[in-house]
């Protein structure tokens, strides 16, 4: 029609080939969902857990993320430096993630809150960001989980200080300003007798999903012709390549030292 | 940390001030999607108004939307020219209203589909984009509500060829390949006693909603002093502004036309 | 070859269709290069009539600048909305204008400085800035010209203080702090004798290019059949167009008020 | 003033941090303006030389500019990686490079030309691209070595064959229609009496400017404590740095194999 015109005012926004790129989507406001939907303090382990199922199903869906890391209201999505995914359009794959993660979000609620309804809906901001080299990506990563540990040791005092100890929050602010983390660990030992480091990973370490792809054949063996499927690591002989089947695996291991990297080379 | 430079990647992405910014959102698959949930053909009901029910919670929410307007799995949002909506960072602002675009959509679904359970999560694109005059956005609503006209006329055709004509899908497409829209109309009426012209406005012209501002005023009223709300329209006095009171009014009107614009004329 | 996907690492860069874009360049590092090429102070007419040049010889070449304004090290250059110079790819525009602005000033240096030898080559920054409106592109010129004046009004009077009172620099700076406009063309008159009005309009106003068609006509006159040109405004008659030529008119004139817009209103 | 907000509407251009930058200058319809100006063909070693002047020039001036390729109308500049030049705003750079190295080509013109005036300005084109990794940089450094040499055996044996063979421009690239690189050279050899080989280094491999870096120490001799400049190789001891003195070289070597970057590791 006369009209189409105005779709040439849609200018391309192509992302650097090549380039690492990471997606972080951040619950919007999180600060008062969580209060609306009585969120455990300082962590609920039901938030998390929806979150996790939320990035695990987008990553089933969108296989070129190597690596995601979640805590709190953010997940962080790592693609293959070579992704082709939308062309790499920067709007397209942008929208249509963070879309997909809200919309996992949300049909998973009641799985994970069955008696807490929705009282009005959450929503994800997201932002793409290009890496040039693996050191900017493995620092990106670390920045994350020191995050996660700093933030996570604060609030764990903090609400100790709260609810059993019973101070305001405006105190419990006081006492923690300019504490550094060697005190902050002694003060949850002395006054609340917890043991930071047995408290648990997820909260610790946020979540960290990896990719495991299985690749399975269809072997003939010789004089039966029977197709049969076996694990890829079988001997090369008469094979033909099915499928492979990914599997998603979450942790909630360091990923700031080098032997998470080492062990999964496959993703830089 | 000493991680934190990673965030410096994070690149400012402004849209130029003063210009008209539209986002269109768009289901993502919604051929297979509408398959899947057993959507009516052409046209369904339930889907276009829960379309409609979650772009109305978006202009709720996002109080510098003046216009919307949906048809099929498709909604496009027109903020004010002038809109600091934070501060005009495009992904900001594209990822977080798609994120809540998805979430509505989802969250309504049952009130919708209530005996038909989502099969998997739909997802949304979505883009921005920017136009000069008033001229490319009155053009930009037209060819949506052009493009509205254009395949609904076909699809109510094809499918009354189909289901009441019990033709293959082939023919039906083979029957109405260089057909223009007077002849489409003419077969519908002859083979199948529809007008056209009869059929649901929604189908026809899509969903459009825009926003009546009606502004409260406290009053003291002469000798009395009682505070009391009226209408915006009153003459004025001893009044005090209120927060003002944001309604929405959905319709399925022309929107080529002159008329729709005089008469709102607050929008451009 | 093998190599030549690299060729793929470059971005598209179209700059938004049917929007105003002005460019801008710059003198880099002006200070020094006019003390090294000791530039009259404050206005130096042979360096402002060599920015002229240039900048006429760019509006020769490219035709779709339909304004510029200039001042001190600088150059403004407002093509039509429409223009489709190289499909407005970014870059390429502006590389190749300022490219061409910094060639047309070195080659005609000599013409206006004939006995003083380019010390080191001058160079100039380039910027393209877009604007949607009317109102903004005659507020981005009213900016440059505001500027003109207050600068050229604090710089005549800083140097007449230093020049001719035998000020020391940051004496004259200190007399002027300030002071308002009004103050200074006081001090201009009664301390010097000079009617800010009077000096050249070129240093108080800066320099504006129009562009006008004169398009010419080949006349057969009755009977005689010789083909003759003659001036657009003639009557009708038979007629046949060439080329339109074009004619550049450079001024001083005050672009801010009304009066040059509404006699120029093809600019716009 | 109250027009400043136009400012505004500069929108900041970031390129991504700690990224590869070249940029690229090409001659502007140098078609025409090898012809106007009577270059020599195929290869006009004075224009060559005075392209290798310009670049030498805007490598002295910009000293983040770790290695530059010339060929033809064009060079080619590439950044260290981590370069803050003009806080890497892209405009700004593009723009000042661009127009100092016209600048330099324009001033430098009667040297390398001295009986052929300008009969107009030249100008180039510009454009940065990113490359993130090392492989993609070494990939345009050979991409644009080979587009030399193929160039350069096409034009060298199409003149041999208009000039020395007299054919018609027609006849001759009929002649070297399909053939194959070896052909060419065998062709050159037989009809000619040129071996490839043995013609100058400047046509066949581009020109290549890499840079020394030579620190200067101010040594006190013990005893004697008087200054003096020594290289940086010296041993260790009572030294000062002083300001490192940069030289340039430029040759006509191989950058596509190894030799090359393993002798100037510090490139990438
Ligand atoms: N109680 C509780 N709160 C949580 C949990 N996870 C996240 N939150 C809350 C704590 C923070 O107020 C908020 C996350 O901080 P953000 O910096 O993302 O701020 P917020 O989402 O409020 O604003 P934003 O829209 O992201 O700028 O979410 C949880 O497991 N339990
Ligand atoms: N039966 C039925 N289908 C509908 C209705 N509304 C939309 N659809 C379907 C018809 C189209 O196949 C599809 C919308 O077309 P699109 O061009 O957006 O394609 P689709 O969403 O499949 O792919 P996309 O991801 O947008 O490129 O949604 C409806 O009310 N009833
Ligand atoms: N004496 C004299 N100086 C002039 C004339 N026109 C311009 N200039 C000088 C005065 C200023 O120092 C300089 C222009 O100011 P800018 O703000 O453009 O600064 P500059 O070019 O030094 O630095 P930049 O690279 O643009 O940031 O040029 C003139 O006609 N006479
Ligand atoms: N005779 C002669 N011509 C040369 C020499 N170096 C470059 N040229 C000419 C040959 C080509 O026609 C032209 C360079 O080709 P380009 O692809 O850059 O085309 P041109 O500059 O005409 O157009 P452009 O504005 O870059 O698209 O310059 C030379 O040394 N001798
Ligand atoms: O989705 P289409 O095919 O209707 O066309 P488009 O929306 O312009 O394409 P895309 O969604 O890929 O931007
Ligand atoms: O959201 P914050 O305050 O943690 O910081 P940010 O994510 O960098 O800010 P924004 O969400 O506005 O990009
Ligand atoms: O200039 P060409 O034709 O060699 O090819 P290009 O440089 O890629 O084209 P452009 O100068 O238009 O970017
Ligand atoms: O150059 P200035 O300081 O007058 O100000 P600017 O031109 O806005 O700064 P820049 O040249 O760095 O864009
Ligand atoms: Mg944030
Ligand atoms: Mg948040
Ligand atoms: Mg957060
Ligand atoms: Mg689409
Ligand atoms: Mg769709
Ligand atoms: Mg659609
Ligand atoms: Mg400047
Ligand atoms: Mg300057
Ligand atoms: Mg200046
Ligand atoms: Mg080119
Ligand atoms: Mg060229
Ligand atoms: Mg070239």
């Amino acid at each position: 029609s006369k009209y189409a015109y105005v779709k040439n005012f849609e200018i391309p926004d192509p992302l650097l080939p090549n380039t690492y790129m990471v997606l972080r989507v951040d619950g919007h406001g999180f600060h008062r969902f969580s209060e609306s939907h009585s969120f455990t303090k300082p962590n609920d382990q039901r938030a998390l857990e929806l979150m996790d199922a939320a990035a695990l199903a987008v990553m089933q869906e969108y296989r070129d993320i190597v690596l995601a890391f979640g805590e709190s209201d953010e997940y962080s999505f790592l693609f293959r430096r070579s992704t082709q995914l939308y062309n790499r359009r920067q709007s397209k794959i942008l929208s249509t993630l963070v879309s997909y993660f809200t919309s996992c979000y949300v049909m998973n609620w009641s799985k994970y809150f069955p008696s807490t309804p929705l009282e009005y809906p959450p929503s994800f901001d997201g932002r793409i960001v290009l890496y040039p080299t693996e050191k900017e990506v493995r620092d990106y990563f670390s920045w994350r989980q020191a995050d996660t540990h700093i933030n996570n040791l604060y609030n764990t005092l903090f609400w100790a200080l709260v609810q059993q100890g019973e101070m305001t929050p405006a105190d419990a602010h006081a006492t923690l300003k300019g504490t550094v983390s060697g005190q902050k660990h002694e003060m949850l030992h002395s006054r609340f007798g917890i043991n930071y480091n047995t408290l648990s990973a997820r909260f610790r370490k946020g979540s960290v999903i990896t990719r495991k792809t299985v690749i399975n054949f269809i072997v003939w063996i010789d004089g039966l012709e029977t197709p049969e499927s076996v694990p890829s690591d079988e001997p090369d002989g008469l094979k033909r390549k099915t499928k492979p089947k990914v599997t998603l695996e979450i942790s909630h291991v360091d990923i700031i030292g080098d032997e998470f990297w080492n062990k999964n080379s496959d993703i830089l």
